[in-house]
């Protein structure tokens, strides 16, 4: 049958982590949940697609704008962590160790793809730090590419006077050393601490 | 931060087949694209939660009543396929092997979850039986609930003028005798056919 249920499956089938089963499960649920779950989910969604905007200090998506990181009088904003991705700052934010602000970049530097500075809103970064910044992380995945776009960026803020940091890269909590890559054991053992 | 976007992925993440981490990345998907995605979707999901409704006839969810498979001329009224589920009728559809009609129980029989012949539509299953009707095929999950609630059906059945099928249990396509259950391979073997 070819019908909106099927129409409304497929939408969902093409969203990341779902594919037809797990869409038809899931539509399945909704429908049977009419009150309960289908129709304030519908709602949920043109709500938040209605509020929905990008932060013009830190290109966070977010329902205000400034976001809600940029407006927190609670925040430092004199420390920026710059991340590749909104799911990124989403990632640090869970795990509550950070207390400034955020830059997205929204991807990383790619001549194949004709992604610049200024597509990652890198001009803007540097229009960000004045006088009383303190630091920059640089919060980028340790991919070829996020570590290529870290390095532009570190030398893009050279000479500023603002400390200019990265993640720590060494072993995952709970990881074993017999089941790490070589890279990640290499660099944590460089990198050793005194105890 | 407790705003609209994280009580759309607290609503994702209550649906089956995702959690907080693929409700996450799906939402970033559908902010990422708002006009492309997120609208439609929303607009879908309220349209269909608008027109569904359960079939007067068979007890399908469908946008009409009766549903597209009772309305269809060009399905025969007169075999009748019971089914637990909506979810079990999709995945006969899927299959391309019947143009019947169907009935939906929605569960089996369960004296805990208190559901009775009542509840299941049976009495209604019943009725649906005239003196045309030729063939009810018990499609029912070869579980022992499923199994409980096809002999109670058979009973209510014997003495109509009608066939009672249930489906073949044996070998799954492709499937490997070593990996097969004991269960399974000895109905297949007791149910060996001439070749």
């Amino acid at each position: 049958m070819d019908s909106p249920i099927d129409g409304l499956i497929a939408r969902f089938a093409r969203l990341p982590g779902l594919g037809p089963r797990s869409a038809r499960r899931l539509v399945l649920q909704l429908l049977r949940q009419k009150e309960k779950l289908m129709l304030p989910l519908a709602q949920a969604l043109s709500d938040t697609a209605g509020s929905i905007t990008s932060c013009s200090v830190c290109r966070n998506l977010d329902t205000s704008d400034p976001c809600g990181y940029c407006r927190d009088p609670h925040r430092d904003p004199h420390t920026i962590c710059v991340v590749e991705d909104v799911a990124d700052l989403w990632a640090i934010e869970r795990c509550h160790r950070y207390g400034g602000v955020y830059h997205v970049l929204g991807g990383t530097l790619s001549a194949i793809d004709g992604r610049g500075p200024e597509a990652l809103g890198i001009d803007a970064l540097l229009e960000r730090i004045t006088p009383g910044s303190q630091e920059v992380i640089l919060a980028l995945n340790a991919t070829v590419e996020g570590q290529t776009t870290a390095h532009y960026i570190t030398d893009q803020l050279n000479g500023r006077n603002v400390r200019i940091t990265r993640l720590a890269q060494g072993i995952p909590i709970g990881g074993e050393l017999d089941y790490l890559d070589d890279g990640t054991l290499g660099a944590a053992l460089l990198s050793r601490q005194t105890v």
